[in-house]
């Protein structure tokens, strides 16, 4: 019987059961235009805190009682769209659910070829698509500079650094525990790893990098944000991808409170959304590829079982004991 | 007798009496290299509350017993360099006091033709470099563009808003009392003005430019500055010139704790000191004075008189006391 999960209620804080109701229901034929899609993997990512806030946000949040949204891949069973054939792999938000009916607009056909499916919501997902042009285009990172990362052992985090060695970078990560950062040093190639569960992340960073962070690629906020300012290099560039110390405060929030640090260092703080650069996505999943053929790039999966453990997966996210991109397997 | 007035105590707040110690003490001739200079203008300056700060500024902080640092105009009286001849008029940190005997390199020379030599400590001194880098370069202002300004009928500000205007914008400036936002509107031709004594600044903010801020160029942070990151426009910039609002502060001060609207907006917070253009002030001066020439630009000045004035203008520009450009003369 087809599964759904559903956003039943708004969580104030971190997200518990009662977020969340899980549904049965058959799945409806497409209609002109649209395709059926088989969910085969589900991306759980950081951001889906963001999209089941109220309030403005990149995106529409997902409205009490619909289908959780979420990047996903699977094939197509039924189609009445001249774009997809019955047996095509697609991506797209398929949400959280077995089996979904939508129009065929919201679906990219991918072809597999030997790479498994999962790296399409993966490594050629969103995670590997903001490691790429948050990095290359927000940030414009040159050869040579010194790249901090936070969440350096998520899904982003770990392909921007290995991106900025490829590119001749001096890297170092932010993550936390031995676990994560022996992955930063060891897998991922990292020159250096501050595991902030046992040390003073702007003591380490005063001696990894002196006044010189050319880029800080930040998916964390807080008081990670004000310990990489007070290091920056004249002319660097904070990339603002997340903010997950921040996603489940129930209060306003912190700012950076030494944020005129942009001006003492004539230095700039830039958000970005990947989806702003889908146009360009072929070339990113080209370069990737490339990469990965090479071995100069690990895509580093965590999948658990099954679209009943979507609640608690998500909630690894912020306990932080998910190791690499996090996906479900259907 | 030439008279200095130096640095006593650096201050926890607000500076107040004991901050600073008038000093007397005969001017030496100069050196080799070296130019004697009588100081006539002196430029009052917001950022001067950093440089008697301790601790990581654009420049080393002033040291407790020195001379004041400050922007400066006046005439050569005696030249030990071949750059500067007796009566030549020159600009440059002069400190505050009645006479500078300096390296010569520390200065430039000015031909005032039928300026006002005020004009040199103003308009085309640091406030009207840092208006006009901050808002071409820095925010790379676009015509047609929704401008907003905190701190607009400044020194920095008036000079922003009337660039703007000049290069077909829309522009609202934010200034505290009825004589200030009538001189926005009837003096440099602003097209809106807030009053954040008498309206709530995010109201208004909703009301001019509902999401439609392209460039905030902030010169006072703290709340102002929260309140425009959320009226911020997709792909917006704010550009950091001041936070006058948290220089006082004896606590660390606030950071916008919605500095995540930057990745909601795509859009950039950026930073930058306007002495880093100083190849470029050529430039920026001619353009200034074409403008002024044609009526298009005004330099309001706010003329006290007096070395011994200084403590009590510096505090003006934070009890918001001044129109225009604050300038002693000596």
């Amino acid at each position: 019987m087809p599964t759904q999960i559903c956003l039943k209620e708004r969580p104030a804080g971190l997200p518990s059961e009662s977020t969340w109701l899980m549904t049965h229901a058959e799945q409806r034929a497409p209609n002109a235009g649209e395709i059926a899609v088989n969910v085969e993997y589900i991306s759980v990512d950081p951001a889906m805190r963001g999209w089941i806030s109220p309030g403005h946000n990149y995106m529409d949040p997902v409205a009490v009682g619909e289908v959780m949204a979420a990047a996903g891949v699977g094939r197509v069973h039924e189609s009445a769209s001249d774009a997809f054939a019955v047996g095509d792999y697609v991506t797209g938000n398929t949400g959280v659910q077995t089996h979904c009916t939508r129009s065929a607009d919201a679906f990219q056909k991918i072809t597999p070829g030997d790479w498994p499916l999962t790296t399409f919501v993966g490594g050629f997902g969103l995670a590997g698509m903001a490691a790429y042009f948050g990095l290359l285009r927000v940030a414009a990172l040159e050869s040579g500079e010194t790249v901090v990362i936070s969440g350096a052992a998520g899904a982003v985090g770990s392909i921007v650094g290995q991106i900025a060695k490829i590119r001749g970078c001096r890297v170092i990560g932010i993550a936390g525990g031995a676990a994560k950062c022996d992955l930063l040093i060891n897998t991922f190639g990292f020159d250096a790893a501050i595991d902030y569960h046992s040390v003073s992340v702007p003591y380490a960073l005063k001696t990894h990098c002196p006044d010189a962070i050319d880029v800080f690629f930040d998916n964390v906020g807080g008081e990670t944000l004000e310990a990489a300012l007070n290091q920056l290099a004249f002319g660097g560039r904070v990339v603002l991808c997340g903010a997950i110390s921040q996603y489940n405060s129930s209060s306003h929030g912190d700012g950076p409170r030494n944020y005129m640090q942009l001006l003492m260092r004539r230095a700039r703080m830039e958000g970005f959304v990947a989806t702003d650069y889908a146009e360009s996505f072929p070339e990113a999943v080209l370069d990737l590829a490339v990469w990965h053929r090479a071995g100069r790039l690990v895509f580093k999966e965590h999948i658990v079982e099954g679209l009943a453990s979507f609640p608690s997966a998500l909630n690894m996210l912020f306990s932080g004991e998910n190791l690499g991109k996090l996906i479900i397997r259907v």
